[in-house]
C-alpha cells in the first residue's frame, strides 16, 4: 500500500506468470449454464424466464449460491441488480465491472444473457480458488430486466426513466412492482447511479445473436461497438378504391408506393458500403380488404449502424427514393420518429487487450458491431467498456433454438478472463 | 288477344312513333331520388342505409308508395324483394323485368343503386301517365341487399346459400333475420326462385363507380359483362430474425419478398393488353414488430376480368414471378382460393338496343365492362340481360362523395325506357 509502484515491480512477472496458465473450469461452467436453465420454464417445457417471474426470482436466488461460493460479497441493490464484490489490493482503484443478465424475453433461449452471467461468477471463481488477487476490486453484475429495457443498467447509468417503471411485462407485473419482487426499492433508485468516471471499466461477454462468426468459423468476436438505431413510423397517403372497377392506370394504391418504398429500403441499405442494416418490419394497410384499393398504408422504418452520420445518409438516401415513388405513383409519404438510441462505443484499448488475449489463447477473432442492445451501452455512459461476442448457432436468437457450444463458452470465459487480468495489470489507476 | 300479329303489325307504326317522344320526368326522376336520400343517415346526417336497418324499411315504405303511384302491382316476395307488376298485352309473354337496389354499404353513397331503382319506377310511371302498355307483361324489382350477397337476386336465381342466412350484418341483424324484418319468409325461399328462361330479359341501369366514362366525356357506358372475379390468399414463409444483428445478405424477409410480388402483380395486370385487374388489398406481416425481420407475411390476391381464361393467364404469369421470387430471396410462396366468382356476360343484342337507344337519344356512348358486382349477374342465369351505365364523377362509390348530375341520371333513365320499348317490340316471343 505505501510503495505501490514497488509492490507492483516485485508482482508483475509472478503475476503474468499466473495469467499465463489461469483457465475457467469449463466442465462447471457449462454445468452452472445446464443448472440455470431448469429455472423458468413454462408447463411445456420451454425457457420462458421473464424477469420478475417466479422462475426469475428462483434463477435468482441460485446464481446468489454461486456468487456466495465464488467468494464474492452479494447484495441487491435498489434497482434489483445482483452485485457481487471482491476486494483488490488496492481499495483505491476503482473497480472494473464484469456482468450480463439471466432474464429472457418470453420463450427466449438459455444463452442470451446466460453465457457472460455464468462466465463471470465462473471468472470470479476461478480467481477465488487459484487465489488471484487483482490490483483493482472487482464487481460482478447481474443486471435486473435487461430484455424489458436494460432497466438494472439504465438505473446504473442513471437514466432509467420514471415513466418505465408502469409498463408491464409478460408476467402481469410493472417494471416497478417487479423491482420491488427483487428485493430492489424503488424510493431509492437514486442511490444505484453511479456517476460517470466511477468504474475503471466494465466487460461483457454474449452470445452473437448474428451468424457472422459461425459461418466465418471464428471462435471470438471483438465488439466495436453497439449500433445505434432509429424507428420511424412512415405513413403512405393515396386513395383507396373499388378494386373491380379503378382501371390498373387510374389507382393511386398506397400498399404499391409501399411495396416499392420497401425494395428501396433494401437497396439503399446494401448499396452502402459498411454494415448498416435497414428492415420494415411492420405493416398495416387500410382498409385492409381483398377488393379494395389501400389508400393507406402505416409501416416501421428502423435503420442501425456503429455511426449516427452514416444513418443519416442512409435515411437521406431513402427519403430521396419515397420521393420519387410519391411523385410516381401520386401518393404522399410522411415519416415521424418515435425513437433512437445513440451508438455506443467500446474502448478501443479495450479491444485491443480482448484481441491479445484470444491471440494468446490461440482464438480467431474479428473486430465486429452488435447489432442487438446490451447493458454494455448503458454502462459505456459510465466508464470504458468491452464486450466479448461468441458464436451463436444459425444466429438464432431470442428462441428456444438458440445454442453455443460448451466450447465457444469456454473460450468466451478464457478470454473475458485473461481480458480482466489484463486490463487489471495494465490500467493506469 | 286473338290475333296477336294482327294486332301487333296494327299498333306498330302508332307506338314506334310514340316511343320517339317518349320521355321520363327527369324532374320528378331526382326529385325521388333526393327523398329517397333522406331515409336511413347516421347520427351525423351521413348516408347510412345498410338492408335491413330502420331506414331500409323506411326507405321500401317509401319505394312500395312510388311503385303503387306508378300503377305498379307491388307485393314483397319470400325475399324480401319489392316486385312491381303491369301487365302486358299479350299475358302468354314472359315478363321484362327491370330494377336495382335501394341498400348501401356503410357510409355508403346516394347513387349506387338508387338510380337504377328510382330510373326504373320513373320509366314505369312515365309509362302508365303515357298510357303506353307494352306487349310483354313488366316486373320492376327493387332487390334485397344488394350490398350484402346480391342476396334477393341470388334468392331468385336460386343460388343463394343457406349458410348465407346466418351472416350477422352491420346493422346486428343476420340476412335471416333481416329478410323477416323485410316482410320475407325464409321457409319459403324456394318459391322465389325463378326458373331459367322465365322472363324475357333483365335491364339494370346504374352508376359506373369507375372513372371512364367522366374522364373520356362520354353519356353511356353499355355494359359487355359483369367481370369474373377469384381471389386468392398468398402466403410468404421466409425466416424471422434480429433486426439488428441480421446482416441484409443474410436475411430471408418475408415482407421484401411480398413487396417484390405486390410489384409483380401490377407488372403483370399491366404488361397484358385489355381490362383485367389485379389488386392486394390486404397484408399482415409477423411477427409484425419494428426490431424484427418478418418471417410470414400473408396477403391477398384478386384478379377480375371477364374472360375465365385471362384470369388463368394472368395468374399462371403472376404465379411464375412468385416462383422467381421465392428462388431469389429464400422464401415460400403457398395460394389457397376461398372465392371465385364467374363472369356473367350481357347478351349481345341487350347491348345493341342499348346503343341504338343511345344514338337516337343523341347521347355518346361506348362499350365496356362492369368491374363491380350487380344483381344482374344473377339474373344472367337466368334471363338474357342488358345494363346502362352512366358517370360517376371521380369513379368514386361506396362513399357518401359518390355523386352523378341529374342531366346523366335522367339520360340514363331515358336510355332504359327506349331500350326497353325496343327490346319488348323487337323481342321475338
Amino acid at each position: 500500500m505505501k510503495h505501490p509502484v514497488l509492490v507492483l515491480l516485485f508482482l508483475l512477472p509472478a503475476l503474468l506468470a499466473g495469467q499465463e496458465s489461469l483457465k475457467v473450469n469449463a466442465e462447471r461452467l457449462n454445468q452452472t449454464l445446464g443448472q440455470l436453465a431448469e429455472f423458468g420454464r413454462d408447463a411445456q417445457g420451454r425457457p420462458n424466464r421473464v424477469a420478475f417471474s417466479d422462475g426469475d426470482l428462483e434463477a435468482r436466488a441460485y446464481v446468489v449460491g454461486l456468487m456466495e461460493e465464488a467468494g464474492l460479497q452479494t447484495s441487491i441493490d435498489a434497482a434489483g441488480n445482483i452485485i457481487g464484490r471482491r476486494p483488490g489490493r488496492n481499495p483505491d482503484l476503482k473497480p472494473i465491472a464484469f456482468g450480463s443478465h439471466i432474464d429472457m424475453v418470453p420463450l427466449g433461449g438459455n444463452y442470451d444473457g446466460c453465457v457472460g452471467s455464468m462466465s463471470a461468477i465462473e471468472v470470479a471463481r476461478t480467481l477465488e480458488e487459484s487465489g488471484t488477487r487483482t490490483r483493482h476490486p472487482l464487481e460482478v453484475i447481474i443486471f435486473t430486466d435487461e430484455e424489458g429495457g436494460l432497466t438494472g443498467s439504465s438505473a446504473l447509468a442513471g437514466v432509467l426513466r420514471p415513466s418505465a417503471l408502469g409498463v408491464v411485462n409478460s408476467t402481469g407485473y410493472s417494471i416497478g412492482e417487479g423491482i420491488q419482487r427483487l428485493g430492489g426499492d424503488t424510493t431509492r433508485l437514486k442511490e444505484v447511479i453511479r456517476p460517470e468516471g466511477s468504474l475503471a471499466a466494465f466487460l461483457e461477454l454474449h452470445i452473437e445473436q448474428g451468424g457472422l462468426l459461425e459461418r466465418k468459423g471464428l471462435d471470438i468476436g471483438v465488439v466495436e461497438g453497439i449500433v445505434g438505431l432509429r424507428w420511424w413510423d412512415v405513413t403512405i397517403s393515396g386513395m383507396a378504391n373499388h378494386a373491380g372497377t379503378t382501371p390498373m392506370r387510374m389507382r393511386q394504391d398506397a400498399l404499391l408506393a409501399a411495396s416499392r418504398f420497401i425494395q428501396a429500403v433494401n437497396e439503399e441499405a446494401l448499396a452502402m458500403e459498411g454494415g448498416q442494416v435497414a428492415t420494415v418490419g411492420r405493416i398495416d394497410a387500410y382498409p385492409g380488404a381483398p377488393n379494395v384499393i389501400p389508400g393507406k398504408v402505416l409501416l416501421s422504418l428502423e435503420i442501425r449502424d456503429l455511426s449516427d452520420a452514416v444513418i443519416d445518409t442512409l435515411f437521406d438516401r431513402i427519403q430521396g427514393r419515397a420521393d420519387s415513388i410519391a411523385e410516381s405513383s401520386g401518393t404522399q409519404f410522411a415519416f415521424t420518429r418515435p425513437y433512437s438510441g445513440k451508438p455506443a462505443l467500446t474502448a478501443p484499448w479495450i479491444q485491443e487487450e480482448i484481441r491479445r488475449a484470444a491471440t494468446d489463447l490461440g482464438l480467431s477473432h474479428q473486430q465486429m458491431p452488435s447489432g442487438a442492445g446490451h447493458d454494455a451501452q448503458d454502462m459505456a455512459l459510465i466508464c470504458p467498456v468491452g464486450m466479448i461476442f461468441i458464436p451463436s448457432r444459425g444466429g438464432i436468437s431470442h428462441s428456444p433454438e438458440e445454442y453455443s457450444s460448451p466450447e465457444d463458452i469456454a473460450n468466451g470465459a478464457n478470454v473475458l478472463l485473461k481480458s480482466l487480468l489484463q486490463l487489471d495489470a495494465t490500467l493506469a489507476e
